[in-house]
């Protein structure tokens, strides 16, 4: 047996307040249960969902006071009972706690939540695996499953947007862009994109009928929603599906009732906890090879900082001032702690 | 070969500008191709969704000019090549045409599209069939088939959820009913019913996410829609989904996207021909006989008045007048007529 550390430290939300609500705490270790690890964190980014989260404004409200976070990586140091969690020791892994957790020195993750990192994969870059990459390629996957000819996202040129089209060039899954601003069309044209569409333009809704029946495109992955959502199925043909994963438009879902009815129409919603929940370990895995092989190319994400946890305000300043501009990581163990 | 008249009679819809634009056309009589059968028409219902359709409101648009007409009974008198249309011939059955037809001497249905009756069932209450006792089935056999603990329907006073009622009796589903005003619970309470709440009052809301919780239901069927479609999401369970099978509010579904992304929640449409559609012939039949045995008890509909085809618009001024008040029926070959 090794002996850790008995208490660690975290950053613990203590009201949904925002970044002013966190403070670094130090806590007892948390001891891993049946098919649990304890990983050693290396380095956990900021996310859009984690702003979010801290203002109460994501779907996961856990009881405060709790430690914020959703992802990030490290090393396994120790498995509650369970062949596999043991086997992992000493790997270094992706991990995620949709329960939050990794913004501290330590977190425990049931196994279906830590993956091992391919060898071309950097710690820096396994912390930001589960988020966005393996939401792209859990999206893609989805339309794959149903048997889709093509597929139609919205909200096409944000960081995710962007993986989508590169998951759907690699397994050849026609894709239909739709962005809203006229600068973003050139945008996705750079990474290879064919079917962009700027959804202010008068003519979109004609053009992505036409373009959605020429491709039989019958599934969409939609981040915007509020009338949107609606405006999609409008247009989409019978038998359409909509997965809607964000909610970039801040009103409610409409939807003229018509089209689900005699169209047969669909409106689910995708949230990666919900899709890693519902697949088997091998399934899991073999998204995570995927996806880390994608990583070595076109999935890389630009680091712009990287703070010991000691530096929280300025790291979420840094971040919430210009969300576009890099990833901001915590990496607890960098220089500027202790 | 039996020989029929080379023209028949039939009521028309020049344009959808309701029941002043049905013109009594003689037409030629239409032949049935393979995997279809003639039938000549007992009686056809006029029913609600008749009304919207001659108005243009449904969601079902033919080019006009077209014969109206969803639903009836009759006699099968001839068949296309396929040897199941040939053992119908001279077989009571009620039919139906989701592209309209009915309002006629004659219609040409596909196989899929007629049941035979039993003895039980006469041909004015077996032309019934279809539209709201298949309905009412379906909607069940859907929840049936997901594993629901229990269901929830809106519009519970309706003569279809009078029926769901019934069915869900019969099945020993737990239903929660949900209506509008308080003389409907009582309604529903002569019927049996014993989970009645009203969302005109003001702890609905509450009620509804306890009763849910307390019979674990995680199926709804929504004639309403509108907002009401979003309420029952909010304060359903996990993993609810919500059939939307009417519009009674005319405003669009309204949904919070976080219940769908975080509860993993899912809103479909539901239209009787797109089920019968997905059903195998031995499914539909199972289901045709299941109804007609409840036909004979609990779904018995109340005829107010049979008509000829050449009284149509007295027919439909009677039924606008008072859609509650008992079934309106044309029976081509009734009294009046020639």
């Amino acid at each position: 047996m090794t002996f850790f550390p008995t208490t660690m430290h975290a950053l613990v939300l203590t009201s949904y307040t925002g970044a002013s609500a966190l403070e670094l705490q130090e806590l007892p270790m948390p001891q891993p249960g049946p098919n649990e690890v304890l990983v050693k964190i290396a380095a956990a980014p900021i996310n859009p969902s984690d702003l979010m989260f801290l203002q109460g404004l994501y779907g996961v409200h856990p009881e405060l006071p709790h430690v914020a976070g959703f992802e990030g990586s490290g090393v396994v140091v120790a498995a509650g009972p369970g062949l596999y969690g043991h086997a992992l020791i000493g790997r270094r892994v992706a991990a995620t706690s949709f329960a939050g957790g990794t913004w501290a020195d330590y977190v425990v993750c049931p196994v279906t939540g830590v993956v091992p990192l391919l060898p071309s994969v950097s710690l820096p870059q396994g912390a930001m695996l589960f988020v966005n990459p393996l939401t792209a390629y859990a999206l893609v996957d989805i339309a794959r499953k149903q048997g889709a000819a093509a597929m139609v996202q919205t909200a096409a040129a944000s960081s995710l947007g962007r993986m989508i089209v590169r998951v759907c060039q690699r397994f050849k899954l026609p894709l239909i862009n739709i962005v809203r601003r006229e600068e973003q069309v050139a945008q996705l044209q750079a990474l290879g994109a064919t079917h962009i569409l700027n959804s202010s333009t008068p003519d979109f809704d004609v053009q992505l009928k036409a373009l959605c029946r020429e491709l039989k495109a019958t599934i969409a992955v939609d981040a915007v929603a509020g009338a949107l959502t609606g405006r999609l199925l409008a247009v989409m043909p019978r038998d359409t599906r909509v997965y809607v994963y964000g909610a970039l438009d801040l009103s409610a879902i409409q939807l003229n009732p018509g089209d689900l009815i005699f169209r047969n129409q669909q409106v689910n919603g995708f949230y990666l906890g919900t899709w890693v929940n519902q697949q088997n370990l091998a399934e899991l895995l073999r998204a995570a090879v995927a996806v880390q092989r994608l990583m070595g190319r076109d999935f890389r994400s630009e680091v712009r900082a990287a703070l010991p946890l000691t530096h929280h305000a300025r790291a979420l300043e840094l971040y919430a001032g210009d969300m576009t501009g890099g990833k901001v990581l915590f990496m607890p163990r960098s220089e500027g702690e202790n």
